[in-house]
Protein backbone atom coordinates (compact mmCIF):
# COMPACT_ATOMS: atom_id res chain seq x y z
CA UNK A 1 0.00 0.00 0.00
CA UNK A 2 1.16 3.31 -1.04
CA UNK A 3 0.54 6.21 1.79
CA UNK A 4 -0.43 9.52 -0.03
CA UNK A 5 1.17 12.34 0.22
CA UNK A 6 -1.51 14.17 2.65
CA UNK A 7 -1.36 10.95 4.50
CA UNK A 8 2.18 10.84 5.62
CA UNK A 9 1.78 14.55 6.29
CA UNK A 10 -1.17 13.78 8.92
CA UNK A 11 1.59 11.36 10.14
CA UNK A 12 4.29 13.80 10.98
CA UNK A 13 1.66 16.81 12.45
CA UNK A 14 0.61 13.52 14.85
CA UNK A 15 4.10 12.30 15.15
CA UNK A 16 5.07 16.18 16.45
CA UNK A 17 2.12 17.11 18.76
CA UNK A 18 0.16 13.70 20.07
CA UNK A 19 -2.39 12.87 20.97
CA UNK A 20 -3.44 15.58 18.46
CA UNK A 21 -7.96 15.75 17.90
CA UNK A 22 -9.18 15.03 14.40
CA UNK A 23 -10.19 18.55 14.20
CA UNK A 24 -6.37 20.07 15.29
CA UNK A 25 -5.11 18.09 12.40
CA UNK A 26 -7.79 19.63 10.08
CA UNK A 27 -6.48 23.09 11.25
CA UNK A 28 -2.50 22.20 10.19
CA UNK A 29 -3.80 21.11 6.83
CA UNK A 30 -6.06 24.04 6.62
CA UNK A 31 -8.97 21.14 5.60
CA UNK A 32 -11.97 20.57 6.76
CA UNK A 33 -12.41 17.25 9.41
CA UNK A 34 -14.46 15.74 6.87
CA UNK A 35 -12.56 15.70 4.22
CA UNK A 36 -10.00 14.19 6.57
CA UNK A 37 -11.90 11.42 7.72
CA UNK A 38 -11.29 9.06 4.87
CA UNK A 39 -7.35 8.80 5.50
CA UNK A 40 -7.60 8.90 9.15
CA UNK A 41 -10.01 5.97 8.81
CA UNK A 42 -7.37 4.47 6.73
CA UNK A 43 -4.16 5.13 8.88
CA UNK A 44 -5.81 3.71 12.03
CA UNK A 45 -7.18 0.82 9.84
CA UNK A 46 -3.93 0.32 9.05
CA UNK A 47 -2.34 0.44 12.63
CA UNK A 48 -0.56 3.19 11.36
CA UNK A 49 -1.96 5.68 14.06
CA UNK A 50 -4.04 4.68 17.14
CA UNK A 51 -7.42 6.43 17.93
CA UNK A 52 -8.22 7.60 21.84
CA UNK A 53 -12.07 8.60 21.98
CA UNK A 54 -11.50 12.00 23.60
CA UNK A 55 -7.83 11.86 23.71
CA UNK A 56 -6.72 12.24 20.41
CA UNK A 57 -4.86 10.40 17.87
CA UNK A 58 -1.47 9.04 18.40
CA UNK A 59 1.99 7.54 16.32
CA UNK A 60 1.50 4.05 16.85
CA UNK A 61 5.31 3.82 16.87
CA UNK A 62 5.49 0.95 14.16
CA UNK A 63 7.21 1.50 11.29
CA UNK A 64 5.18 3.00 8.31
CA UNK A 65 4.42 -0.20 7.08
CA UNK A 66 7.16 -2.20 7.98
CA UNK A 67 5.83 -5.00 5.12
CA UNK A 68 5.77 -3.14 2.50
CA UNK A 69 7.36 -4.31 -0.94
CA UNK A 70 9.61 -0.63 -1.08
CA UNK A 71 10.73 -1.42 2.34
CA UNK A 72 11.47 -5.19 2.42
CA UNK A 73 12.51 -5.86 -1.12
CA UNK A 74 13.57 -2.55 -2.44
CA UNK A 75 16.15 -1.41 -0.12
CA UNK A 76 20.13 -1.66 -1.72
CA UNK A 77 22.41 -4.83 -0.91
CA UNK A 78 24.90 -2.07 0.27
CA UNK A 79 22.43 -1.52 3.58
CA UNK A 80 23.42 -5.30 4.46
CA UNK A 81 26.10 -6.62 2.65
CA UNK A 82 29.03 -8.49 5.01
CA UNK A 83 33.07 -8.19 4.78
CA UNK A 84 34.31 -11.12 3.14
CA UNK A 85 37.49 -12.92 4.02
CA UNK A 86 39.80 -12.60 1.42
CA UNK A 87 42.54 -15.10 0.21
CA UNK A 88 45.13 -14.86 -2.56
CA UNK A 89 45.15 -16.88 -5.92
CA UNK A 90 48.13 -18.97 -3.70
CA UNK A 91 46.63 -19.96 -0.82
CA UNK A 92 47.06 -23.39 -0.44
CA UNK A 93 43.87 -25.23 -0.57
CA UNK A 94 44.75 -26.48 3.22
CA UNK A 95 44.43 -23.28 4.09
CA UNK A 96 41.86 -22.00 2.45
CA UNK A 97 40.03 -24.86 4.92
CA UNK A 98 41.44 -23.60 7.89
CA UNK A 99 40.25 -20.47 7.29
CA UNK A 100 36.63 -21.26 6.23
CA UNK A 101 36.56 -22.98 9.88
CA UNK A 102 38.24 -19.96 11.51
CA UNK A 103 36.54 -17.35 10.13
CA UNK A 104 33.06 -19.81 9.93
CA UNK A 105 32.12 -18.88 6.71
CA UNK A 106 31.00 -20.75 4.04
CA UNK A 107 32.81 -19.01 1.24
CA UNK A 108 36.04 -17.43 0.34
CA UNK A 109 36.98 -14.89 -2.30
CA UNK A 110 40.17 -14.66 -3.86
CA UNK A 111 41.77 -11.57 -4.80
CA UNK A 112 44.87 -10.07 -6.02
CA UNK A 113 47.08 -7.61 -4.76
CA UNK A 114 44.65 -4.90 -5.39
CA UNK A 115 41.93 -6.37 -4.48
CA UNK A 116 40.25 -7.28 -7.53
CA UNK A 117 38.32 -10.44 -7.54
CA UNK A 118 39.48 -13.08 -9.31
CA UNK A 119 37.69 -16.32 -8.21
CA UNK A 120 35.52 -17.83 -4.94
CA UNK A 121 35.94 -20.96 -3.61
CA UNK A 122 33.14 -22.12 -1.86
CA UNK A 123 32.66 -25.33 1.13
CA UNK A 124 31.76 -27.50 -1.83
CA UNK A 125 34.63 -26.68 -3.81
CA UNK A 126 36.97 -27.61 -1.51
CA UNK A 127 34.96 -30.85 -0.19
CA UNK A 128 35.17 -31.72 -4.11
CA UNK A 129 39.05 -30.71 -3.85
CA UNK A 130 39.42 -32.72 -0.67
CA UNK A 131 38.05 -36.12 -2.59
CA UNK A 132 41.43 -36.15 -4.42
CA UNK A 133 44.04 -38.32 -3.34
CA UNK A 134 46.45 -35.33 -3.46
CA UNK A 135 48.53 -33.80 -0.20
CA UNK A 136 46.50 -30.39 -0.03
CA UNK A 137 49.36 -28.55 1.50
CA UNK A 138 50.38 -28.68 -2.70
CA UNK A 139 47.28 -27.47 -4.42
CA UNK A 140 46.35 -24.10 -4.67
CA UNK A 141 43.25 -22.07 -4.22
CA UNK A 142 43.91 -20.96 -8.28
CA UNK A 143 43.49 -24.06 -9.37
CA UNK A 144 40.22 -25.00 -7.62
CA UNK A 145 38.52 -21.79 -7.36
CA UNK A 146 35.08 -20.42 -10.04
CA UNK A 147 37.04 -17.93 -11.91
CA UNK A 148 36.00 -14.12 -13.31
CA UNK A 149 33.73 -14.31 -15.21
CA UNK A 150 31.99 -17.25 -14.50
CA UNK A 151 31.20 -15.84 -10.70
CA UNK A 152 28.04 -13.94 -10.69
CA UNK A 153 28.36 -10.31 -9.02
CA UNK A 154 26.37 -7.62 -7.98
CA UNK A 155 27.11 -4.14 -7.24
CA UNK A 156 26.03 -1.30 -3.91
CA UNK A 157 22.92 -0.83 -5.92
CA UNK A 158 21.03 -3.80 -6.60
CA UNK A 159 18.22 -4.64 -4.97
CA UNK A 160 17.89 -7.15 -2.29
CA UNK A 161 15.09 -8.91 -3.94
CA UNK A 162 17.33 -9.19 -7.42
CA UNK A 163 20.26 -10.33 -4.94
CA UNK A 164 17.89 -13.12 -3.73
CA UNK A 165 17.06 -13.96 -6.98
CA UNK A 166 20.25 -14.22 -9.03
CA UNK A 167 21.48 -16.33 -5.21
CA UNK A 168 18.26 -18.83 -5.98
CA UNK A 169 19.11 -18.84 -9.23
CA UNK A 170 22.49 -19.51 -10.09
CA UNK A 171 22.48 -21.83 -7.00
CA UNK A 172 25.12 -20.36 -5.02
CA UNK A 173 25.19 -19.24 -1.44
CA UNK A 174 27.26 -16.18 -1.87
CA UNK A 175 27.26 -12.90 -4.08
CA UNK A 176 30.82 -11.19 -4.15
CA UNK A 177 29.71 -6.98 -4.42
CA UNK A 178 31.84 -4.98 -6.74
CA UNK A 179 32.53 -1.85 -7.95
CA UNK A 180 32.92 -0.42 -10.96
CA UNK A 181 36.76 -1.21 -11.18
CA UNK A 182 36.19 -5.04 -10.26
CA UNK A 183 37.48 -4.57 -6.40
CA UNK A 184 35.51 -6.32 -3.99
CA UNK A 185 33.59 -4.16 -1.79
CA UNK A 186 31.30 -6.58 0.22
CA UNK A 187 29.16 -9.88 -0.07
CA UNK A 188 25.63 -10.92 0.04
CA UNK A 189 24.90 -14.29 1.56
CA UNK A 190 21.74 -16.69 1.50
CA UNK A 191 22.25 -17.13 5.09
CA UNK A 192 22.17 -13.02 5.78
CA UNK A 193 19.20 -12.24 3.43
CA UNK A 194 17.35 -14.78 5.35
CA UNK A 195 18.21 -13.06 8.79
CA UNK A 196 17.07 -9.43 7.09
CA UNK A 197 13.65 -11.20 5.92
CA UNK A 198 13.31 -12.89 9.69
CA UNK A 199 14.52 -10.23 11.31
CA UNK A 200 11.30 -7.85 9.46
CA UNK A 201 9.09 -10.25 10.76
CA UNK A 202 10.31 -10.90 14.18
CA UNK A 203 9.99 -7.01 14.61
CA UNK A 204 5.96 -7.40 13.76
CA UNK A 205 6.16 -10.32 15.84
CA UNK A 206 6.98 -8.59 18.67
CA UNK A 207 4.73 -5.78 18.42
CA UNK A 208 1.62 -8.04 17.56
CA UNK A 209 2.40 -10.82 20.57
CA UNK A 210 4.09 -9.16 23.02
CA UNK B 1 -3.36 -4.36 7.97
CA UNK B 2 -6.40 -6.77 9.22
CA UNK B 3 -8.89 -6.97 6.86
CA UNK B 4 -12.76 -6.99 9.02
CA UNK B 5 -15.21 -9.54 8.35
CA UNK B 6 -17.04 -7.30 6.13
CA UNK B 7 -13.97 -6.40 3.79
CA UNK B 8 -13.40 -10.00 3.07
CA UNK B 9 -17.17 -10.66 2.24
CA UNK B 10 -17.04 -7.64 0.05
CA UNK B 11 -14.09 -9.32 -1.70
CA UNK B 12 -15.89 -12.51 -1.98
CA UNK B 13 -18.54 -10.90 -3.73
CA UNK B 14 -16.45 -8.66 -6.23
CA UNK B 15 -14.31 -12.15 -6.98
CA UNK B 16 -17.63 -13.92 -7.80
CA UNK B 17 -19.56 -10.84 -10.16
CA UNK B 18 -16.91 -8.56 -11.51
CA UNK B 19 -17.59 -6.14 -12.32
CA UNK B 20 -20.04 -4.93 -9.87
CA UNK B 21 -21.18 -1.57 -8.77
CA UNK B 22 -21.21 -0.33 -4.75
CA UNK B 23 -25.29 -0.57 -4.88
CA UNK B 24 -25.18 -4.10 -5.98
CA UNK B 25 -22.58 -4.80 -3.24
CA UNK B 26 -24.49 -3.37 -0.28
CA UNK B 27 -28.09 -4.97 -2.07
CA UNK B 28 -25.72 -8.68 -1.34
CA UNK B 29 -24.51 -7.77 2.12
CA UNK B 30 -28.54 -6.11 2.71
CA UNK B 31 -26.50 -2.56 3.86
CA UNK B 32 -26.87 0.73 2.55
CA UNK B 33 -24.00 2.24 -0.12
CA UNK B 34 -23.04 4.95 2.61
CA UNK B 35 -22.26 1.95 4.89
CA UNK B 36 -19.69 0.65 2.98
CA UNK B 37 -18.10 3.97 1.75
CA UNK B 38 -14.75 3.10 3.82
CA UNK B 39 -14.67 -0.32 3.50
CA UNK B 40 -14.43 0.17 -0.40
CA UNK B 41 -12.47 2.93 -0.18
CA UNK B 42 -9.74 1.11 1.92
CA UNK B 43 -10.18 -1.87 -0.62
CA UNK B 44 -9.30 0.01 -3.61
CA UNK B 45 -6.58 2.08 -1.70
CA UNK B 46 -4.91 -1.15 -0.62
CA UNK B 47 -5.15 -1.76 -4.43
CA UNK B 48 -6.69 -5.71 -3.64
CA UNK B 49 -9.98 -4.17 -5.40
CA UNK B 50 -10.04 -2.06 -8.62
CA UNK B 51 -12.67 0.33 -9.40
CA UNK B 52 -13.59 1.76 -12.93
CA UNK B 53 -15.97 4.49 -12.98
CA UNK B 54 -19.50 3.81 -14.80
CA UNK B 55 -18.18 -0.12 -14.79
CA UNK B 56 -18.15 -1.00 -11.45
CA UNK B 57 -15.33 -3.22 -8.60
CA UNK B 58 -12.49 -5.32 -10.31
CA UNK B 59 -10.74 -8.14 -7.82
CA UNK B 60 -7.03 -6.40 -8.72
CA UNK B 61 -5.95 -10.13 -8.84
CA UNK B 62 -3.68 -9.62 -6.25
CA UNK B 63 -3.05 -11.91 -3.59
CA UNK B 64 -5.35 -9.93 -0.35
CA UNK B 65 -2.20 -8.33 0.31
CA UNK B 66 0.82 -10.79 -0.28
CA UNK B 67 3.13 -8.73 2.33
CA UNK B 68 0.81 -8.85 5.29
CA UNK B 69 2.49 -10.48 8.44
CA UNK B 70 -0.13 -13.19 8.37
CA UNK B 71 0.13 -14.36 4.90
CA UNK B 72 4.02 -14.49 5.05
CA UNK B 73 5.28 -15.26 8.54
CA UNK B 74 2.55 -17.62 9.89
CA UNK B 75 2.21 -19.70 7.50
CA UNK B 76 3.40 -23.66 8.96
CA UNK B 77 6.23 -25.04 7.57
CA UNK B 78 4.10 -27.71 6.07
CA UNK B 79 3.55 -26.07 3.13
CA UNK B 80 6.73 -25.77 1.69
CA UNK B 81 9.01 -28.62 3.12
CA UNK B 82 11.19 -30.55 1.39
CA UNK B 83 11.84 -34.30 1.16
CA UNK B 84 15.14 -35.03 2.58
CA UNK B 85 17.32 -37.62 1.55
CA UNK B 86 17.65 -39.94 4.10
CA UNK B 87 21.00 -42.21 5.06
CA UNK B 88 21.88 -45.18 7.19
CA UNK B 89 24.26 -45.17 10.41
CA UNK B 90 26.32 -47.29 8.41
CA UNK B 91 26.60 -45.69 5.07
CA UNK B 92 30.12 -44.70 4.44
CA UNK B 93 31.49 -41.35 4.60
CA UNK B 94 32.87 -41.72 0.84
CA UNK B 95 29.07 -42.80 -0.06
CA UNK B 96 27.54 -40.04 2.18
CA UNK B 97 29.71 -37.52 0.57
CA UNK B 98 28.62 -39.01 -3.01
CA UNK B 99 24.96 -39.04 -2.06
CA UNK B 100 25.51 -35.46 -1.25
CA UNK B 101 26.86 -34.73 -4.82
CA UNK B 102 24.78 -36.76 -6.41
CA UNK B 103 21.33 -35.27 -4.92
CA UNK B 104 22.52 -31.59 -5.16
CA UNK B 105 22.05 -31.01 -1.86
CA UNK B 106 24.21 -29.58 1.67
CA UNK B 107 22.85 -31.96 4.23
CA UNK B 108 22.02 -35.58 4.41
CA UNK B 109 19.63 -36.94 7.54
CA UNK B 110 20.57 -40.20 8.84
CA UNK B 111 17.56 -42.60 9.77
CA UNK B 112 16.99 -46.06 11.55
CA UNK B 113 15.21 -48.58 9.22
CA UNK B 114 11.51 -47.36 10.73
CA UNK B 115 12.55 -43.76 9.40
CA UNK B 116 13.16 -42.20 12.65
CA UNK B 117 15.96 -39.30 12.83
CA UNK B 118 19.23 -40.31 14.63
CA UNK B 119 21.59 -37.89 13.37
CA UNK B 120 22.08 -35.11 10.78
CA UNK B 121 25.60 -34.44 8.72
CA UNK B 122 25.80 -31.58 7.00
CA UNK B 123 28.34 -30.32 4.33
CA UNK B 124 31.03 -28.92 6.69
CA UNK B 125 30.39 -31.88 8.63
CA UNK B 126 31.92 -33.60 5.73
CA UNK B 127 34.83 -31.74 5.20
CA UNK B 128 35.64 -31.68 8.77
CA UNK B 129 35.86 -35.38 8.40
CA UNK B 130 37.73 -35.46 5.20
CA UNK B 131 40.42 -33.81 6.38
CA UNK B 132 40.96 -37.01 8.73
CA UNK B 133 44.31 -38.52 7.26
CA UNK B 134 41.65 -42.33 6.94
CA UNK B 135 40.26 -43.51 4.41
CA UNK B 136 36.85 -42.37 4.00
CA UNK B 137 36.16 -45.79 2.99
CA UNK B 138 36.15 -46.88 6.58
CA UNK B 139 34.49 -44.06 8.51
CA UNK B 140 30.38 -44.67 9.05
CA UNK B 141 28.22 -42.14 9.05
CA UNK B 142 27.21 -42.36 12.54
CA UNK B 143 30.85 -41.29 13.68
CA UNK B 144 30.96 -38.21 12.40
CA UNK B 145 26.86 -37.25 12.23
CA UNK B 146 25.15 -34.69 14.55
CA UNK B 147 23.10 -37.14 16.87
CA UNK B 148 19.90 -37.01 18.55
CA UNK B 149 19.05 -34.86 20.86
CA UNK B 150 21.38 -32.14 19.96
CA UNK B 151 19.59 -31.77 16.52
CA UNK B 152 17.05 -28.80 16.12
CA UNK B 153 13.83 -30.26 14.84
CA UNK B 154 10.41 -28.79 14.67
CA UNK B 155 7.19 -30.09 13.28
CA UNK B 156 4.72 -29.50 10.39
CA UNK B 157 3.04 -26.79 12.08
CA UNK B 158 5.76 -24.52 13.56
CA UNK B 159 5.37 -20.95 11.98
CA UNK B 160 8.04 -20.42 9.13
CA UNK B 161 8.72 -17.09 11.34
CA UNK B 162 9.77 -19.88 13.68
CA UNK B 163 11.72 -21.99 11.79
CA UNK B 164 13.60 -19.44 10.34
CA UNK B 165 14.69 -18.16 13.66
CA UNK B 166 15.84 -21.65 14.50
CA UNK B 167 17.75 -21.94 11.48
CA UNK B 168 19.98 -18.61 12.58
CA UNK B 169 19.85 -18.92 16.19
CA UNK B 170 22.21 -22.08 15.84
CA UNK B 171 23.71 -21.40 12.67
CA UNK B 172 22.30 -24.59 10.78
CA UNK B 173 20.98 -25.37 7.18
CA UNK B 174 18.43 -27.47 7.77
CA UNK B 175 15.71 -28.48 10.34
CA UNK B 176 14.27 -31.71 10.30
CA UNK B 177 10.77 -32.05 10.93
CA UNK B 178 9.45 -34.73 12.44
CA UNK B 179 6.13 -36.21 13.58
CA UNK B 180 5.38 -37.18 17.33
CA UNK B 181 6.65 -40.40 17.18
CA UNK B 182 10.05 -38.78 15.87
CA UNK B 183 9.93 -40.06 12.36
CA UNK B 184 11.10 -37.93 9.51
CA UNK B 185 8.02 -36.06 7.54
CA UNK B 186 9.88 -33.32 5.80
CA UNK B 187 12.88 -30.85 6.08
CA UNK B 188 13.04 -26.88 6.34
CA UNK B 189 16.24 -25.32 4.69
CA UNK B 190 17.53 -22.00 4.42
CA UNK B 191 17.96 -22.01 0.42
CA UNK B 192 13.82 -23.29 0.29
CA UNK B 193 12.72 -20.22 3.32
CA UNK B 194 15.08 -17.53 1.20
CA UNK B 195 12.73 -18.75 -2.13
CA UNK B 196 9.78 -18.38 -0.37
CA UNK B 197 10.76 -15.00 0.22
CA UNK B 198 12.43 -14.24 -2.82
CA UNK B 199 9.25 -15.52 -4.70
CA UNK B 200 6.90 -13.54 -2.87
CA UNK B 201 8.20 -10.47 -3.66
CA UNK B 202 8.79 -11.44 -7.14
CA UNK B 203 5.09 -11.86 -7.33
CA UNK B 204 4.47 -7.90 -6.23
CA UNK B 205 7.22 -6.67 -8.53
CA UNK B 206 5.85 -8.54 -11.71
CA UNK B 207 2.25 -6.69 -10.91
CA UNK B 208 3.99 -3.58 -10.26
CA UNK B 209 6.34 -3.42 -13.24
CA UNK B 210 5.42 -5.49 -16.05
Amino acid sequence: MELTQRQREIITIVKAEQPISGDKIAQHLKLTRPTLRNDLSILTMTGILDAKPKVGYFYSGQHLNPLTFETIYEVPVETLMLTPILIKPTTTVQDAITSLFMNDVGSLYVADDDQHLVGVISRKDLLRASLIKQDLTTIVAAVIMTRMPNIVTITATTRLLDAGYLLLKHQVDTLPVLDKAGVVVGKVTKTKLLDYFINAGAKVDQEKYH
